[in-house]
C-alpha cells in the first residue's frame, strides 16, 4: 500500500504555498506495539496551520522540516496494535496531511457514526465545534439581549459562535467578505445583521452608524484592521474573545490594534480561547450541540474538496477565504 | 485679587507644546449660591491631560478652546457660599490650571492635612494612588510570590503599584529610563530588578532572559513598544493591567501591540483601570496606605516646580519622563 503524504519542504517568511510542501508517495508502514494505522478519510484545513509551519513554539510546537505537515484528520483503523481499537472502527486526531497515518492509540479518539457523519468530528463535533461553544460560552458569557460581534462570521467557527448566541437570546452581527455570505449569515443562519467587509472601506463608522449602542461581545477570529474597527464600537463592560487572527497569520509581523486604549474606556476585557484546555469538557459540548442541531436550530455547512493532491490549493482558499462553511479535504482510495 | 490662568488656545495635533496653551490674569470671581472660591496651592501634573487637549470623550469630554486647561488641584477656602465649607479648610478638586478657582462645593472634596501634607492628596492620596491601589489590586489581585512587573516605574502610579506588590509578597521588576530612576527603584523602594529602557534597545530579549518564568500581572502606563516587549514575556494566566500609555498619548494615532496574541497563546487577560469608578471606594485605600506610609512601607517622592508659569515646560517634563515623583506646581501667591 502506498501513502500519498505532503511533508513541509521549507518555512515560509509571508504567505504558505505550494512551494513550502512537497508531495510524497511513501510505502504505508505498520503499527508497533500500542499504535494503530488509519486510512484517513478526510483531512481538516484549520487556520492553525499556519502557525504549525513556523520554527518554535506557540501552542504547540511547529512541524519539522521534511515531516508531514500537521492536520487534524478522520479515518478507519485498519490495523491496530493497542486494545482499544479495531479494524473498522471509525477515528479522529492529529493524522497529518495523508492518506495513511501510523498513530499511537493514546492520541485518537473513537468516533459513533451513528450519531452525525463521519467528517462531522472535524468540524461541528471537533475542535472548531468546540472552540466556538467554549468560547462564546466560557469566556464571552452572553447573556440575554446583549449584542455579539463575530468576524470570519460565515466561517466554521464564526457561523457557530452566532447561532449559539442567537440560541442564548443575543441580537447577533457577523462580519463576512462578499454578498453570498452576509446573505448565507441573514438567510440561512438568522443573523441579525451581516457587514460586508469587502464592499465597505470604513468598518468603524458603519459598526458605530448600525450598532449605536455598541459591542457587548466581540469574537474575533480574523485580528488586523478589522480587529481595530470593532475596538471602536464597545458597549460599556464588553467582553473580547479572541479566537484567532486569520488575517495575519501569512504576516511576519502582524498588525497590532492601534485602537487597544478603546477596552480601558470602555471598561472592557481581552481575554483568549485555547480550545485544547476544553478537550476534558468535550462531551458536554458535543452533546449540546448535537441536540441543537436535531432540534433544527444551528446548521452546518461543509466545503468538502476531493483529492489529497488539492492540499496547497485549500489551504490558500482557507486564508483567502474562498470556502463557504468547514473546509476539507476527502481523500480519495482507491 | 488676580487670578492668573492658563487656557486652552489650540488643540495639538502630536505634542502639546507652550504654543497651545495661552497664559491670562483676569479678576477673581466671587461665588454665587452654592459655590467656593479656592485659593489653589497646588497644580497637579497628571498623563491624563493630554486627552483632556483633545476634542470629544474619552473618560470626560475634552476641553473648549478657551476655556481654562483642566486640572487637579488642591488649595485653601476662601470664600464659601456652601454649606459645607468655610473659609480656611483645605480641599481638592478639578480645580484647573490657575491660581484660583471657583467650584460648586458639591465637586470639592475637603482634606484633612493633619493627617498628611495637603500636596499628598494630589498624589499618594488623591487620583494616582487610588489608580495604583485599585488597578493592582482588584485588577490584577496579585498572589504571594507572583511576578509583578511595572513600566513608568519610577512615576507616580507605578512606584506605588510596585510597593503594594512588595507588601503583598510579590517580585517586582520595574521598567524605567534612565540609571538615576532604576537605582531609586532598587535602593529606595525595594524593588527586586529595574530595567533601563534607555539603556537597552532590545527590551523583549531583555525581559526573558531577566524573568525566565514570565510574567504574572504586567501594569502599564507607558504602552508602545515597552508594552510589545512585556507581551512576549507572559506567564500563563498573567493579568495585564492597563492604566495608561504615556508613550502614545503625544501621538495621533497610538501605537498597536503587535504582540497582542500572545495574551491568548498565555491564557491571559487584559484589562483597564479607571479610577473615577473607584471613588466611591476611596476612604479605603487613602486609609491603607497611610498605614503603610507610617508603618514605612511606601515611601513617596515628590517633585515640585514653583510658579504657574511654568505650567508649559512642567507638562513637556511629564510626557519626557523628566520628573522624579509625583509632578505638582506649587502656586506662589504673594
Amino acid at each position: 500500500m502506498v501513502n500519498i503524504r505532503y511533508v513541509l519542504a521549507c518555512r515560509p517568511e509571508g504567505e504558505a504555498t505550494e512551494s513550502h510542501f512537497r508531495m510524497e508517495a511513501v510505502a504505508v508502514t505498520q503499527p508497533n506495539e500500542g499504535e494503530v494505522l488509519v486510512k484517513v478519510h478526510y483531512i481538516s484545513l484549520d487556520p492553525a496551520m499556519r502557525g504549525w509551519m513556523n520554527a518554535g513554539t506557540t501552542y504547540v510546537k511547529g512541524v519539522e522540516i521534511g515531516m508531514v505537515m500537521r492536520a487534524f484528520g478522520a479515518g478507519e483503523v485498519v490495523v491496530s496494535q493497542h486494545p482499544n481499537f479495531r479494524p473498522g472502527q471509525m477515528v479522529t486526531g492529529l493524522l497529518g496531511v495523508q492518506t495513511y497515518a501510523v498513530e499511537k492509540g493514546t492520541h485518537l479518539t473513537l468516533v459513533d457514526t451513528s450519531v452525525a457523519p463521519l467528517s462531522w468530528y472535524l468540524g461541528l463535533l471537533g475542535m472548531p465545534g468546540l472552540t466556538a461553544y467554549f468560547g462564546l460560552l466560557d469566556k464571552g458569557y452572553p447573556r440575554e439581549g446583549e449584542t455579539v460581534l463575530v468576524s470570519a462570521a460565515a466561517g466554521m467557527v464564526g457561523s457557530l459562535v452566532g447561532q449559539i448566541a442567537k440560541i442564548k437570546g443575543c441580537k447577533v452581527v457577523g462580519i463576512a467578505g462578499g454578498e453570498t455570505k452576509c446573505n448565507y449569515l441573514l438567510n440561512e443562519l438568522g443573523f441579525d445583521m451581516a457587514i460586508d467587509y469587502k464592499a465597505n472601506s470604513k468598518i468603524d463608522s458603519l459598526l458605530q452608524e448600525k450598532i449605536p449602542n455598541g459591542v457587548d461581545i466581540f469574537f474575533d477570529n480574523v485580528g488586523g484592521p478589522i480587529l481595530d474597527a470593532a475596538l471602536t464600537c464597545l458597549a460599556r463592560g464588553c467582553r473580547i474573545v479572541i479566537c484567532g487572527a486569520i488575517s495575519q497569520y501569512n504576516q511576519s509581523k502582524p498588525y497590532g490594534p492601534h485602537n487597544y486604549l478603546k477596552i480601558l474606556t470602555a471598561r472592557g476585557s481581552l481575554t483568549g480561547i485555547i480550545v485544547i484546555d476544553y478537550y476534558p469538557r468535550a462531551a458536554e459540548a458535543i452533546s449540546e450541540i448535537s441536540a441543537w442541531v436535531k432540534a433544527g436550530k444551528i446548521k452546518y455547512r461543509e466545503h468538502i474538496i476531493s483529492g489529497i493532491e488539492q492540499f496547497p490549493q485549500a489551504l490558500h482558499a482557507l486564508f483567502t477565504g474562498e470556502n463557504h462553511g468547514k473546509l476539507l479535504i476527502q481523500t480519495l482510495h482507491s
